[in-house]
Formats: structure tokens, C-alpha cells, sequence
């Protein structure tokens, strides 16, 4: 154990779902962290704007401020933990931590997924550090992961269920056999779906997500607009039922994955093999698949959100900082790797295997007429489903994304008799390991 | 990217399985380092016994050495990479590489299984760090993830499949119905046992894990001597399928867990539910299931042996100390928690529930027989399974491991007509949250 030289002030701004639980871990478990690694946490400020609130969760009126400058400008304060979210004041907060050479620990994915590259670039260029263990997946320690315990590899592959409504909504599906709406509705009544869903079922929240992780990853630029986004709106019973039958699960996975051509960055709904570790993360949990090529596949699972889950990711973020500044040293700011900026590779060039279901009004011949169209765009059908009045699922061999798309559109065109209900791709994740080294 | 002020150089002790995996890495990989972290790695000495292997490696005549004192003390080197394994000379490299002012990274787990307390002291003493993240679970980035990430938690329960072989064997007999000696003798074959296959089957190399993985996740001294092993011998493929019926799967297990009277700490093969996590982890992979009192549940899963997967922890430890030293910055010794010593609990006050599997001369009345033996002893009997042959099985209550096995003498001692096949402890892992802070 170090001999602790100095306390380690922390300035919390925040104090919703998550500063709370960031401000009743810290203060609950002080002594521990005194007493294991001896280190001397202590929040000096917590910053919120509602006082009885903050009252409820024992901040002092010492601590309490409703003015985040007060925060940043503590010449006390070594670490501000940023957990109100949105672009700002975030912004500005950052920028007015770093330039009073306070190192940053924050959750906010959506300015992230945005900035990371700039603001990294700030941190580096004050000498502190930005950390941003919280800002996905939860609880599970995959940032820290990527930038530090897995750069001996060249990674090549993350697959993340890193958004829990999703994953919450697909599940309760899959298990009750219930449509995505009635699912939806009870979702929101228990407060695992907000009123407004669109930022978690159309994607958003995912590909924030996954910018931040493969930035980290791959070691480049990637931002949430390079992310190719489809949600989960149009999955139905009927598609998990068939997706089952054919021993898949559906899941809403956040992708990226290197390539010759670039970086492939998507979040959409995927089937993928029941027996894949992925496809038994269910309900509210998070996983993300890491594929290196020294380590090969590897996993991790846990809570994605809550407050308790998220604390302990930014107490980790907070402990790693406090360790170097209780023993008198100053943290390294973190080498920021964003500068190198591999090309995104444009989602048409994707090449995988298809799930079309096509609903038909039952005339005779509409499959192979189907399948016909799709043939002469280079898409080989490798199996028919028939299913109930006429309409029936197909199954592609692999083929190029962008002939997949044409093929439907003149098979939307050309036959009144059908009509494309929903496209799934399947991603065959086993296959993503070529490239790892032979043991 | 840090401007790098200088080389780091490593030395390599071990061209072995894993110290080959290691040269080839940093050899394959120099170039990467440099330019996504701007860290500038090199392998100055290589040790190795035998020097037509090194050869084939690539080991030049000026990094080969087959004296493990001309690597330790090289002035050049500033990092020791031990994968010889062993008590020695491992212990004297050590020694001599921390007076020399050097870090040491090692995946010796026999060793730090035994001594870490002492050996994280004397890095400590001297300075330097010693890391072992390849010294547990292979690849699976869970030692630093204990030291480093999960911080802020009280850790509450760790249960890791850390042993490839025996999760080879079970899951073999799993899937096809085989018996223990006949999956060993073919594991043996295809190199995934050792012709004496002792320190997997019978929990010696779990053992070593689960010390080194609790005495970080409870900062706290346990040594491999403190370990409770029982191994997977006795298994048969009619446990297994009985399991199965239950709706359990038999895994061999290394748990740690914190309990009011101490440290439950012990290896042995489980009954776990099929829809826990660590069920589905199959093959020779590893998984490690933490349980934070502020994360909650999380699992971490990945290869647990093989060249790259292994030099892949070891390079990232690597790497964590290159990234100051390649800045000009001294790696602050790791804080080495422990010396606190928690007690250690007797198995014999473990409570849980049981699997006995007796076998029966067919003789009406046994099984009422045996249920009243255990009943005299505290020990309820919830559930009797018919097997073929007049033999059964027998589902206990939650009970005292020292009662269970005094009503398992009494039975044996009291009727000839039935004999203890095997007993299995049940874990009712989700159980193991209780203590996690409510969201």
C-alpha cells in the first residue's frame, strides 16, 4: 500500500440517476478505499439544481452548489466527474476543467460519440487526462480494456448489445412470443424504454456507443455520424419465431469491424447463432464481443445502465486517477490516439447473408419469381420458408449489401404480388476470427 | 501520442509455448505500437534452453541468451518478462530482476499462487511492479480489471471456469454423453490434457488461479494452501444427465466469495442453472463472474491458454509500463494489498445445497432409509430421483457442509445395501447478489 500523501478532491457535477449513485458510492465506501489502497476520496463540491434532491442523497450544504463553475474553478477540486449529459454545458465544462488542469472522468456518450477525438485532443494538450469508462456499456470495464489491457493486439473485430432497451424489448419478445409495440408499451410503463424511445430503438444511443468503442479499438477517428443506423421498429414475432426455428437470435448489435476496405460501423438488428455467446446476454444486460487477433474471442457481460452499475465505472475511472495524485505523482495524460483516420467503408460494400420475409397474396409462383429477381442482381436464394397465407421468408448466400438493395427494389417494382416486410442480416460471427494467430 | 523520449526494452525469459507467443508478438507488432501509441518496443535478450527453437522464432544470435542472468542484468533492459514457470530459478529472477530496478511481468501462477504477498511486497520495496494478468485466465484481461477497474466496488463473489482442461473434459461428456476416462484419454491424444493430467483435474492449477484472483478482488493474503479442492474424477456421464434433467450443467468451478465468517474459497466441480452465464461457456474457454456490490453482475470471457491468447495479456502488461517509461516516466509500484488477512472459512460451515448420488442394491424401502439418516442429521432431503437399477439420486435443502458429510458417514456406516457414487454441491449463483446495491 502506497502512503497516501494527500486527499484526492473529486467535484461532482450531476446529481440525477447517476451523480447520485456516483455521490452515495464514494461516500459509502471512502473508508474502504482508505483502508485497501489507501487513497483519501473525498467530494469536495456536488453540483445539482434541485436542492432537496441533493439533500435526500446527504450532500452537505458545503458541498452543494447549483453553479457548475464553482466546481471548476475549486482550486481544491483534482477530478471533475461530468454526469449531466448533452452537449452542454458539457462542452464548456471540459474545456474550463482542462484549462485549470483538472483531469475529467465523464459518462456523456453522445458528446463523446461526437468529440472524442477534440476533446481527448484538449485533454492531452492541458497534460490531463478525460476518461470515459461509464460511457458505454455500463458497468463493464471495456474501455479500460481497450486501451489498456488488450493493445497488444490488433483488434479486429467489437460486436457490443450495448443498448439495455433494446435488448430489453428483443428479449421479452423472444421469450412471451409478444409484438415489438405491446412490448414497447410495457417497457415504458416499467421504465425500461423512455417516453420518446427513438434515441434507443432507432439506434442512436448504440452508435454512440460503438464510435467511442472502436475509436478506441482501432485506434482512429470515428464519429457517431460515420455509424450506419437501423432500428428495431419493423422486428416482429413472426421474424423471431423464424429466426429460431433456424437456431438464430435476433439481437440489436453495434458492429465494427476492420477491413481492407475500411472500417464497418453499424447498428441494426442482426440474427446470429443461438449458440453464440451474445445470443443468451438478454433483458436489460450488456455484453461486447471483442475479437483480437492474439487473443481471439473474448466477451464481456454485465449491467449497461442503473446507477449503481454506472458509479462503479466512473469510481474506477476516479480510483485509477486517484491512485497516481495520492501518491503525489501526476496522472500521464492519455496518448490520444484519434489522429489516424481510417477510411469507413460504405455499408453497401458489405458483404453477409440476408433474412427477407415477403408477405404475398398466396399466387402460385410468387417464391420463384422472387427468387428469380433477386438472381439476376447476383443474389443467390439458398432457401425458401413457406409460411402462413402465402407469404414466405428467404435466406441469401452471402452477397454484396448494395446488389441485396437493388434486388428488392425491382422486386417491389415488378411484383404487386409481394411486398418486402422486413430485412434482417445474418452475421455469421464465428467467421470473424480469421485473422487471429494460430496457437 | 506522447512524443516517445525512448526505446523500451524488454527481456524475455521463456521461449516456450507462451515466451514464443510473446516474441512473435512484439516482433509482428513493433510497428503497430509505434504508431497508434507511439510506444517504441523492443525485445533485447531472449532466454531460452534450447537454441534451434529460438532460431525458428526469429531469436537473433544477439538477443539469444540461454542464461537468465545475462537478461536481468542487461542496464538496458527495463522490463522482465518470466514464462519459464516453476519455483526455479523463477523466485531468483525475481528477486534479482526487482534489485536491479526492473518490473517484472509474469504468468507464473504456481508461484504467485503461493507467494504473491511476498513478491508484490518486494516489487513494492524496490520501486517496480510486478503485473500477472496472463497468470489467470489466459487472455481474459481480469487481473487488471480487478486491480484497476472494479476499485470502486466492494467485491462480493468471483466464480471462474479458469481451467481449460477440465472445462474441455466436462463439456465433451456434456455433449456426447461420454465417461470422464474415456474424454481423457482423448484430451490427452489432442494435447488438451498432460499424460499426468493432476494439476488440472484435480484443481491444483484452478487453485492457484482463485488465490491470486481473491486475495486481488478481496485485497486481502490467500494462498493456494488456503484453497478447498475437490476434483472432477468422480464425475460420470449419469451425473451429467441427471444435471441436465434438473435443468443444471456441472462445471468445475473456482469461487471466491466474502462471507461475514471470511473468505469462502474453494475449487470443485458445480452444479450451476443452464441459464447462468458461466453454463454456457464451453470447450477449453475460460469465463471469470465477478459480483461488485456496485456493478453488480459481470462475466468475462475469453481463451484460456494458447500462445497468442497468453502473450496477449502478457504484451498488455507490457505495454501499461511502456506507455510511462516510453514518456519518461517512472511506473509507480502497484499498491500491494495484502496484508490485510481476512479470515479464511472452513469449508465444513459452507452452506448450500447437494446432489448425492447414491448407487442401490434394489432393496425396497433404501431410499426412505437414506432420507431419515440425513434428516437425523439437519439435513433435508427435498427431492428423490429414481435412477435405473434401484440406485437414486438425492436433492438436499440448504444445509451445513459439516452436517451433510456426518449424515454421508452415518449412511454409509449404517446401510450395506447403498454406497456414496458421488456428491455435487449445488450453486444457486444468482443467489450471490444479495448484498448489490439496489438501482
Amino acid at each position: 500500500m502506497h502512503q497516501s500523501t494527500r486527499t484526492v478532491n473529486v467535484g461532482l457535477i450531476g446529481l440525477g440517476t447517476v451523480g447520485g449513485g456516483v455521490f452515495q458510492l464514494i461516500e459509502s465506501h471512502a473508508e474502504k478505499y482508505r483502508r485497501a489502497y489507501g487513497i483519501d476520496l473525498r467530494i469536495a463540491r456536488a453540483c445539482g439544481l434541485d436542492e432537496s434532491r441533493a439533500r435526500e442523497l446527504g450532500v452537505t450544504a458545503e458541498q452543494f452548489t447549483t453553479d457548475w463553475r464553482d466546481v471548476v474553478s475549486d482550486p481544491r477540486i483534482d477530478i471533475v466527474v461530468e454526469v449531466i449529459g448533452g452537449e452542454h454545458p458539457a462542452t464548456e465544462i471540459f474545456t474550463e476543467a482542462f484549462a485549470a488542469g483538472k483531469h475529467v472522468v465523464s459518462a456523456n456518450k453522445a458528446l463523446l460519440g461526437r468529440h472524442m477525438a477534440e476533446l481527448a485532443g484538449a485533454a492531452s494538450a492541458a497534460g490531463v487526462q478525460l476518461r470515459c469508462e461509464a460511457s458505454c456499456g455500463g458497468g463493464i470495464p471495456i474501455v479500460g480494456t481497450l486501451e489498456h489491457d488488450l493493445t497488444g493486439n490488433n483488434i479486429l473485430a467489437i460486436a457490443g448489445i450495448v443498448n439495455g432497451t433494446t435488448n430489453y424489448i428483443l428479449s421479452r419478445m423472444t421469450t412471451e412470443g409478444l409484438g415489438y409495440e405491446e412490448v414497447l408499451a410495457d417497457a415504458q410503463r416499467l421504465g425500461y424504454a423512455e417516453a420518446d424511445p427513438t434515441a434507443d430503438v432507432d439506434g442512436f444511443d448504440a452508435a454512440s456507443k460503438i464510435a467511442i468503442l472502436s475509436s478506441i479499438g482501432f485506434t482512429t477517428r470515428i464519429t457517431t455520424d460515420d455509424v450506419y443506423m437501423q432500428g428495431i421498429r419493423k422486428i416482429s414475432a413472426e421474424d423471431i419465431e423464424v429466426a429460431r426455428e433456424l437456431g438464430y437470435a435476433i439481437k440489436m448489435l453495434a458492429i465494427g469491424r476492420r477491413t481492407d476496405e475500411g472500417v464497418d460501423i453499424r447498428v441494426h438488428p442482426a440474427m446470429i447463432p443461438a449458440s453464440h455467446p451474445l445470443a443468451g446476454v438478454n433483458g436489460a444486460m450488456n455484453a461486447v464481443y471483442v475479437v483480437g487477433d492474439a487473443v481471439g474471442e473474448t466477451m464481456f457481460y454485465g449491467a449497461g445502465a442503473g446507477a449503481f452499475p454506472t458509479a462503479s465505472a466512473i469510481v474506477g475511472d476516479v480510483m485509477n486517477l486517484a491512485e497516481d495524485i495520492s501518491a503525489g505523482v501526476k496522472p500521464l495524460p492519455e496518448p490520444a490516439p484519434f489522429a489516424r483516420e481510417l477510411p469507413i467503408r460504405n455499408v453497401a460494400d458489405l458483404e453477409t447473408r440476408y433474412y427477407v420475409r415477403l408477405t404475398a397474396d398466396g399466387t402460385d409462383g410468387v417464391a420463384t419469381g422472387a427468387t428469380e429477381v433477386l438472381n439476376q442482381h447476383g443474389v443467390t436464394v439458398e432457401r425458401v420458408i413457406p409460411r402462413e397465407n402465402g407469404s414466405f421468408a428467404l435466406l441469401t448466400d452471402t452477397c454484396r449489401e448494395g446488389n441485396m438493395f437493388a434486388a428488392l427494389g425491382a422486386l417491389s417494382g415488378a411484383a404487386a404480388a409481394v411486398e418486402v416486410a422486413n430485412v434482417i442480416r445474418i452475421e455469421d460471427i464465428a467467421d470473424w476470427t480469421q485473422g487471429v494467430e494460430a496457437n
